[in-house]
């Protein structure tokens, strides 16, 4: 036995800390859940003990601080209540919650973040003041932003959350010269991408994908999982008629969306597979789907969050349009030469220093591969 | 402050390990100055206390144990000697220092691996043995032998150890779709090429490097360091008269070196080039250089070790005809798109089982660049 800088995670020292990271683990295992909605952790104390726990579960259903205080029932009053998020100030699918918790007779709200959306942000925390409860803001607040940032960009921006990801070797070859890509990554990495698809309201490829391997594009889990809704790029409906991802899936039953152009020829196609109950968007009058157009009506049918898979047409689309939040590159230890097929096909710049520069750079090990995570700098 | 898993590095516990760790930090300092010596370092222990220190410091000088002994004098007799490499058996540039180890009456010898020289291994330790020197073998071999990975090749096989550098974007790219290559990484990382630099024998880049960028291929750090020879690999004889490749360089004097092809049809070249003191060597008959005849005619000429900078062509080749004994890949966070240009320029196998895997996998941050060290596995 070694020591190991880990930490006996059994004995945290008690702060307003040690209540918030449990409501924000608890918001974390909803991530995927909650549709446009934000994920949400609460968490009662009252008397120095816990005495109620609660998270967002779904969207029309109970917020977060209302299950937490239907878990503590009359010992509410006098407790401080720890929540992610700003509780709500209006009514929508359900009652305000800021007025529940004035209800309640709690002494002390303690705020991760608060609402980013701009028409709330502020109010439930006034309300609550003015009804003469404590309340303290900013704990744990750059988490609690970290895990909406799907939500923060729907709410702010009106456009779905973008994560692209790619799996390439390390000179950036997602496929040999004759197309073969079984496999680049081994299984833990693959674990991770179905955890993402879970966590994403929409997955999105394009056609030469879906004619190439004829993914299913469902979330395959040692545990159930979410699947979600499957988005075909796809410009002159080239997509072939017994595609797996014209079919229901396994668990759940997830709706396939094309997005197509106005002219893409072949409008009996199209009928064809409204028949089926496929969605057809037409995006732009141009040859190819209008992407930021793709988005704008994924997040009119309610799709905050998607996750690009692919190919490196698609990836390099996305970027070559600024269109991406996110991305996620999976590094496999091994090289292919650059007879390969790239991970991000679109021109790029001519001058070094005008590359998309990555931040907020982040290293995970998946078994023998690497994950990367950064954010594009799209400003500049 | 925060408790740190660093550990403090003054209060190490006392053990072989403890003294082998001092001989393996003095070899280490002196990597780049041997020539196609090993490094090795060596310490000498008498009644609780180091009585002596030495390393190997260029080809021809005494050896490590020599060095030590004299530092310790008359207290050489009973003590201990640690060395990181087995103490030779026969006569050299010097003699024997297993015979010098035996005339200083030492008691015990510790050595943490065994010469890889097969002519040699394992004499210089029946030799103590029988003087009577109780002798231990083993005491951080594995990183000894890394240390002296370098020499290890070229005593065994008769070619240089080469490692191939590489420095390109996320999406493995080293320069943009119009060549611009200026700059990939940040300066953290161009410290950590230039000390590669000091660490080998040769620098070997592809004449389209010279004729575009014109480098000097010098060793250039906050403190004087050692240049390589520069090898230039130029099927043609193409290279500009007045690169800065064909100019001495500030420190030191490194030889100039062209690999050529038998054909290069350009003899007034050659003796031009020959007149200035440079080194024109055929390599095959063929189109191109003979990679392989190339590293050979090399290690003739004192050349234990290569550092391939590039480009993509020259490095590519090296992969291809698997001649490299280490890639050292660094990655900025950034993308550039298909377009660019490809780190390793060769076409690849057709199957994505049969990429170039690479193991003993590392990750050094350097600034906000990644470097991956890997070794190629060629078997299979």
């Amino acid at each position: 036995m070694q020591w190991t800088p880990s930490g006996d995670r059994n004995l945290q020292p008690m702060s307003d800390e040690y209540y918030m990271g449990l409501a924000l683990d608890m918001a974390r295992h909803t991530q995927g859940q909650t549709g446009i909605n934000p994920v949400v952790g609460s968490v009662v104390v009252r008397d120095g003990a816990v005495v109620g726990m609660g998270a967002h579960l779904k969207r029309g259903e109970g917020h977060a601080e209302v299950q937490a205080l239907q878990m503590a029932g009359e010992r509410a009053e006098g407790s401080t209540v720890y929540v992610t998020l700003e509780p709500c100030s209006h009514y929508g699918a359900t009652p305000p919650c800021s007025k529940r918790l004035i209800e309640a007779g709690v002494s002390r709200v303690v705020v991760a973040c608060e609402d980013p959306n701009p028409q709330v942000s502020g109010r439930g925390i006034a309300m609550l003041k003015e009804a003469g409860i404590t309340v303290e803001t900013g704990v744990m607040a750059e988490e609690a932003r970290q895990l909406n940032k799907k939500f923060i960009k729907f709410i702010t921006t009106g456009l779905p959350f973008v994560t692209l990801k790619t799996a390439s070797t390390l000179d950036g070859k997602i496929a040999t010269r004759t197309g073969d890509s079984k496999w680049v990554t081994g299984e833990a990495a693959r674990q991770l991408v179905h955890t993402m698809r879970h966590q994403h309201a929409a997955i999105l490829v394009g056609v030469n994908t879906v004619i190439a391997d004829d993914p299913s594009l469902t979330t395959r889990l040692p545990v159930p999982g979410l699947s979600p809704i499957r988005v075909i790029v796809d410009s002159k409906l080239r997509i072939p008629d017994d595609a797996r991802v014209l079919k229901p899936v396994v668990y759940g039953d997830p709706e396939t969306i094309l997005l197509t152009t106005m002219n893409h020829g072949n409008v009996e196609k199209q009928l064809l597979l409204e028949s089926k109950g496929i969605r057809v968007i037409p995006c732009g009058g141009g040859e190819r789907v209008d992407l930021h157009e793709g988005l704008k009506q994924l997040a009119l049918s309610g799709i905050s969050s998607v996750l690009v898979e692919g190919g490196g047409t698609i990836g390099g689309a996305f970027l070559a349009e600024k269109l991406v939040d996110e991305v996620q590159l999976f590094l496999a230890p091994k090289l292919l030469g650059s007879g390969g097929i790239d991970s991000f096909g679109f021109a790029g710049p001519s001058r070094m220093k005008e590359a998309i520069a990555l931040t907020n750079l982040q290293i995970t090990p998946a078994g023998k591969d690497l994950l990367l995570t950064g954010t594009p700098s799209w400003e500049g």
